[in-house]
């Protein structure tokens, strides 16, 4: 595994000001959201989906008039705050995103609940199969990071599909159950919330690169997933 | 592996109409992706986001005029040709999916090229391991069943993370290297498209699932993914 494309920016932005920013366009990507749910659901005339575009456009050129072309990236501050708002699970600003907001039970014991509607639908009625392999990824590679005191990077990752997901609220939790020289292992499940079963088990194996140290940016930034 | 909450609809559209709805509908998603990947990136004043949002809104606020709640499913029309419009992967009026187009090579190999941009971040610059994830489970379920010859579900999936991905054109190809009763075998790897080597690879079983028979919705409808 080489890494020789990351990057990580340090920011000038304090903590408050990142606060900000999240709220700002945090909202602008919850309307988006609702664009695409209620866009693969609609069934009016042509007129109106007419009228629509129209409308999306006109947004689309207002945002471009200042939107450097480069991803959102990681960014951390001297305040020890990190932010990757355009992760494609958790990035606040990224509609793509449910987004999943982590909970720590413990160092090696994560979990999370969220809604996923018709935008993440495989089977019919149900959860795509990679939509749950998408999320537990990211939930897993962040268990591994140990709550961002090591950076880590996925080596490997299998799924057990037992049970179909339904849409809908869902639940997932990982933990650490072995760590061993560079070699972080995680388990880790996703199933309906408040459901006995789980739909899919996981295990992960995660590496700490072999230049990884203690210093700043990886006790900030933890998993690179 | 229960199915039990699986439905396929067959629907009285054509296939004229169908394909003159996925244009209608698909470049509606095509805008939304477009004000999907802007918002990520811009830097706009907080009066310019607050104008895009109330477009935005205004545009679901259309769209919602005729719009049931059900997600879409997958349906199927009389002459042969299926549809899965909200897929994650593959759907043409859903903002998420890129979407996916599929080239089958043979009955046994399909492959792949797609341009990933901003929205499916992980690390700085790179795709989301799980955004790899999830292509390739659906490509992988996609070829498993045999250019829609059977019905399968997803039983395993084992991922090896390589090298990063950067983001931008990608090429994925899987393949089946085995068929054991009910039991197929797929492999496929993702990367860089011109690249020389993956950066993740993938091994999924598939299962044919005991309902499963040689009848019309099987035959039309292929992987569940």
């Amino acid at each position: 595994m080489t890494l020789s494309s990351l990057s990580f920016t340090l920011s000038e932005l304090s903590t408050a000001d990142v606060e900000a920013s999240e709220k700002l366009y945090g909202e602008l990507a919850g309307d988006i959201r609702q664009v695409v749910d209620v866009a693969i659901r609609t069934q009016v005339t042509a007129d109106r989906v007419a009228a629509a575009r129209d409308l999306v456009r006109q947004a689309t050129q207002i945002l471009a008039e200042d939107a450097p072309p480069e991803p959102a990236g990681i960014q951390f501050n001297a305040e020890g705050r990190s932010w990757n708002w355009g992760n494609a699970v958790v990035g606040v600003r990224n509609a793509i995103a449910p987004p999943v907001v982590l909970h720590w039970d413990d160092d090696a014991t994560v979990h999370s609940e969220v809604d996923l509607g018709v935008a993440y639908e495989g089977p019919p009625g149900s959860v795509h199969g990679g939509v749950s392999a998408l999320l537990l990824d990211h939930l897993m590679g962040e268990t591994a990071s140990g709550r961002h005191t090591r950076l880590i990077v996925t080596g490997t990752l299998t799924l057990r599909y037992v049970h179909p997901l339904p849409l809908g609220r869902i639940r997932m939790e990982a933990r650490i159950t072995k760590v061993d020289g560079r070699k972080v292992t995680v388990t880790a499940h996703i199933g309906p919330e408040g459901g006995n079963e789980p739909a899919v088990e996981a295990t992960g194996l995660f590496i700490i690169p072999r230049w990884h140290n203690e210093g700043a940016v990886s006790a900030e930034v933890g998993s690179l997933d």
